[in-house]
This record gives C-alpha cells, sequence and structure tokens, in this order.
C-alpha cells in the first residue's frame, strides 16, 4: 500500500482537534437522515470478528454496547457529516470495541496508569500479537491509529489536530454518554441503535465508572475533565434519558 | 512495599494539573537558593546507570544533555517549592532520561504514534524487559508512573490532577525549553547546570524537533501545542539565551 493511502485508510488524515470548529465549518444545507443499523453494518473481516469476539468476552454488557453505539452513531456521523474522511469501517469498529478496553474491573485494577493510556497499549498487544492467522491481524500502522485513537478519546483540545478516526471516536463516545452534538445525529438513529443495543442505564453506569478511575487514580487523565462536572454532564445526559 | 508507600515513592501522589494554581498555592517567602549540580547528584543504582547508559547510547548529545537538565533542574525546584513530594530522586531520573526518548531519527520516523505515546511504551519496556539483573529492573509500579509522566508530558491542562513526578517533569521541560517559571529557580543554578550539561543551541534544536514531528505526523498531540505558537515560544526563550 502506497504511504498516504496507509494514512487515510487507517484514519490518519489530520483533522481540527476542536470539535466545535470542525462543526462550525462548511456545515451541510439539510439536516441528517436516518441510518438504521442495518444500514451501518458491523465489518466481518476475521480481524472484526476477532476482535468483537474479544470486546464481548472482556467487557460488561452495557460497556460492550456502548462500543456498538459508538460505532453506529460514528459511521451516521461520518456519512452524514464527513463524507470525504476515508478510513476503513474496519479501523473505525477496532477503536469503537476497545476504547474502553481500560476499564473493566480487571484492568482498572491491573494497571496504575490511566486507562486510555493503558488501554492504547493494551490494543496494540491485542490487535498484532494475538491474532491466530495473519488475516486476523492488524498491520502496525492501523494498531497504530486505533491505539493513538484510544490514548486521545478523551483529550479534548481546542487547538492543532488529531487523527479523523481520532476525531470520530471522540464525537461518538461524547454524544453516547454526553447527549452533546444531538444535531448530527437523527433522532430515529438513536432510536434504531437503543432498540438493538440497549442502554442498561449507561448513564449511571459510565458515571460510576469515572468516579472509580478518580478514586483508584486520582492523578488520572480523566481527571483533567473535571473530577465533579464530568459525572455531572453524564448523568444530565437528557438526550439520552428516554432510552435509558 | 506498602500500597501507599508504592504511590508516594513513585510519584503517584495527585497534584493540581494546572501549573500557575500550583505555583500560586503556598508560595514561599524567600527566594530560591542556588543547587549547583553537585548538590543534585544522579543517582548511582543498578537502574540509573542502565538508563543513562541506554539515553546517552541512544538520544544526541544536545537531547541527551536537556534531558540532564532536566533533572538538575527538577530536583532543584522540588527541594526548594515542594519539599514534601516523596518521590525518589531514581524514578525522577528515569522519566528525565526516557521522556524525549520518542523524538530520535529512528523513533520519530519508526511510528505514526504521536512521540509521547511511543515514548512511554518505549520506556514501559526498557525499564522492565531489558535489564540483565533484577537489580538493573525497575518494578511495575515505577516503570509505569514513568511511562504516564512520558505521556502527559506535553499536557498542559488547568483542570484535574497529574502525578507528582508527571507534574515536575512538565516544570523542569517547560523551563528549560521555554524559560518560564523564572523565579523558581536561582539564576546561579542555571549557570552551573549549564556549564555541565551545555546547551549546544538547544532552542533551535528542540524547535526544529516539534517541527519534524508536526511535518511527519500533521496529527499528532504536539499539534494542540499551537502548530506555530510552539516553536516560536521554544525559539523566543530569553532567559537561556545567554546560554545557547
Amino acid at each position: 500500500m502506497s504511504s498516504s493511502a496507509g494514512i487515510s485508510v487507517y484514519g490518519f488524515t489530520p483533522v481540527l482537534s476542536s470539535a466545535s470548529t470542525l462543526l462550525e465549518t462548511d456545515p451541510p444545507s439539510a439536516a441528517p437522515v436516518v441510518f438504521p443499523v442495518a444500514q451501518t453494518p458491523i465489518p466481518s473481516t476475521p480481524l472484526a470478528q476477532r476482535i468483537d469476539a474479544y470486546a464481548k468476552a472482556h467487557l460488561p454488557t452495557p460497556t460492550y454496547n456502548h462500543s456498538l453505539r459508538v460505532y453506529h452513531y460514528g459511521i451516521a456521523i461520518k456519512r452524514y457529516r464527513f463524507p470525504t474522511w476515508a478510513f476503513s469501517d474496519e479501523t473505525y469498529f477496532l477503536a469503537c470495541l476497545l476504547h474502553d478496553i481500560g476499564t473493566t474491573e480487571e484492568n482498572l485494577n491491573a494497571t496504575k496508569m490511566s486507562f486510555e493510556f493503558y488501554g492504547g497499549f493494551l490494543a496494540l498487544d491485542v490487535l498484532q500479537h494475538q491474532g491466530d492467522s495473519k488475516n486476523a491481524t492488524a498491520p502496525k500502522d492501523q494498531a497504530e491509529s486505533v491505539a493513538e485513537a484510544i490514548i486521545r478519546h478523551q483529550d479534548l483540545c481546542q487547538k492543532g489536530k488529531i487523527t479523523a478516526v481520532g476525531q470520530l471516536l471522540q464525537l461518538a463516545t461524547i454524544f453516547d454518554n454526553a447527549g452533546l452534538y444531538s444535531d448530527i445525529v437523527h433522532p430515529s438513529t438513536i432510536e434504531d441503535v437503543t432498540k438493538h443495543f440497549p442502554r442498561l442505564q449507561w448513564s449511571n453506569c459510565f458515571a460510576r465508572t469515572i468516579e472509580k478511575e478518580n478514586k483508584l487514580k486520582p492523578w488520572s487523565h480523566t481527571s483533567t475533565l473535571g473530577e465533579k462536572d464530568f459525572s455531572l454532564m453524564v448523568l444530565g445526559n437528557t438526550l439520552m434519558a428516554p432510552y435509558e
């Protein structure tokens, strides 16, 4: 694969870090259309299947469902708002399924590192070194793009750039966790995604995870989102309240 | 080692992320005294010696000298301003020597990840898996503290917390790179440190490294410090200009 093709298919295309500036730039004239889950299928490659099985085996059901919602919302957002972003669904899927791998009970207690950093480190290993065939192993560039996105998925900056796949992961996680950017996803998309992947009281669930991370590791990167503010914002997610 | 002792000796004590708020809190009444290099010796443990040799072998001389200056300035800052911070000189030394390991020509080109993240993962490996004896290997907690500090060493946040060793690394690197916080180090300390570890045009050198990172990886975390602002700030380091 050529160098520039490798950069874009794995999502390394640099885009603005600031979600607000990005979304204010060249907005579409029409409102978003519905993207039912059936129109944003998960990839069926051996690698995607292996990581799907890995995530299902390791993540508690609410976190697994959140990861799948982040995938479907993200693809819907990308098709509506960023149709030129050229990374593969597979790369984005891997980032979604592994982005919260650092938050399992086992992993929260296995490290003193911030969960995003440990998660990125785990992802590098799981993607590159645990496949039983070449097809089920991620190329280095792809694994690194996923790790970079995971490490930065709570790194909300106003200046500079981030990878396109990293920005989409941020937008879709904040959408599911806090209900921000409600104008870029059709309400019926939320309806269908939450029907397939129920929230199971995700707001409470995620707020408790944030509190656990901050309690176990008060020095952690999560604390920079506001030690009280962040969980209050998550618990105040009125957009998703009807689907809890 | 008890759990809480393990936390403080390796620098996991949570402190404010915001350098300005931290420095404004309970400032000392007296100005800093001189700390000549002889009073802030580098640790002589097998681990410290192994990592010193590793850094000397891998880092270009200007970067190696910068790493040693960051060590000596940091210990001087800690003794004057944060005497209650209880982490070992060894832990801080390891963080200093490895914090820019991601910026070597080889490593800049070996990855598409932001240099701080790649550097943190390299450090985890070098510290834990490359020692030829138990004494020259870092315990997991220590390696993770060093990795966490490296990953966050350009993560300048206003809210939340960071590890104490991470905050000291940030303060000392920004002091050496941009001349900020000049009131917490005695001018004669700068004189003695730069005599032992000459800057060798470090301002230009580091500005070029930032530009190279942003050029090779325009999506990188370094870009969030301001794609032009950051190298301008480094080149405008008037405090250190007499020692270039």
